[in-house]
């Protein structure tokens, strides 16, 4: 492991519920006395804002797909560089909603730019820096969605509005590259009650502090 | 050669005359009455000069070199798909100042990023369109430099403070790369009289559109 702390990623659909989850586990940590961040791209870092910003605005309509990928990928770079790896150099654990398996997943599998490809320069981008685990939250698209709409959670956005077939061909991603990466990636049934799926995480957190703490 | 047009770029330090070459190869073509267009990035388009807009910002301080080199490859692509390609696909000559060399010798070589790892990223960015032809224009920094100072050509920008090591850590970034490409890249000694330089390159560039007019 690079660095003295423990960088763990947290990954899914929409309404997979990992918004929760991460909080949850922020405050599991917080009882151990264990030093956190809990932190997503782009992270409050103004120069990944600003790419962000080129990517969201809707006045963007000629965006081509790969110049949207290497924004993605410009994007985390500083939010690696300015936030997560300053807090792993600290000793702390970083919780982070969303990394390389989101882009992996959506635009490499689900908008058919290529697993690899995408992979390829968010390699170049994370410098050999993965996380050091990563819980993918599976749940159906259907389940997923249908919780946004029931209001349990955060509100509607643009990912949201596509069709159902994109969702299936992003968890078909997810799966994809789980069995990409068995070692990293702990895949963990998200169709559950979210207090039990925390509880599942907890505990795999726990075994992976074990290594860290000593 | 994927389209019908002819993809021409033109790559060099500072100071060896691409610009000037570049608009006489322009007149040429047009006496010959071959439609043509002259361009470098982000050559207007508003994505790229957006992206452009970050990337020159001076209170970016804190830009990391890898997040600069996914900057630039989205605006190359950008640059790409909106006029470069729907040139040629009409059956144009685009002339472009600067293309991926420039990134491969100056981020790849002489910032030390790796010319493979910046190559990687860039064909992510072009997806396959190299270009047809390059004329590399060699010359010795300090003369390229004295150039600038004398005045002849434009004002002096950012890279032009740079120290002359890093100029000429940029030459030999430039050399390797046309060891790379010995087919697609020319290396034309630029130290000569620009008229003398321009007629050199408007030779090679009549082969070319021998192929091409056929």
């Amino acid at each position: 492991m690079k660095g003295r702390g423990l960088f763990i990623t947290l990954e899914g659909g929409e309404g997979s519920g990992k918004t929760t989850v991460i909080e949850e586990l922020g405050r599991a940590l917080e009882q151990r006395g264990v030093p956190y961040v809990i932190t997503r791209e782009p992270g409050g870092i103004e120069i990944a804002e600003k790419i962000r910003g080129i990517i969201l605005d809707p006045m963007h309509t000629a965006m081509e797909g790969r110049t949207e990928a290497l924004l993605y990928a410009a994007a985390r770079r500083q939010h690696l560089v300015e936030k997560v790896e300053p807090a792993l150099e600290r000793g702390m654990v970083v919780l982070c909603d969303r990394f390389i398996d989101s882009s992996l997943a959506y635009q490499g599998y689900a908008r058919g730019l290529g697993v690899q490809e995408v992979l390829t320069i968010n390699s170049f981008a994370t410098n050999g820096r993965f996380p050091d685990h990563t819980f993918y939250m599976d749940i159906d698209p259907e389940q997923g969605l249908s919780r946004i709409a029931a209001g349990q959670g955060r509100e509607v956005n643009r990912l949201d509005l596509e069709s159902i077939e994109f969702h299936q061909k992003v968890r078909e991603g997810y799966l994809i590259v789980a069995d990409m990466y068995p070692q990293r990636i702990t895949t963990i049934d998200a169709s559950r009650a979210k207090k039990e799926v925390a509880a599942e995480i907890n505990n795999c957190l726990s075994a992976l502090l074990k290594d860290y703490l000593i």
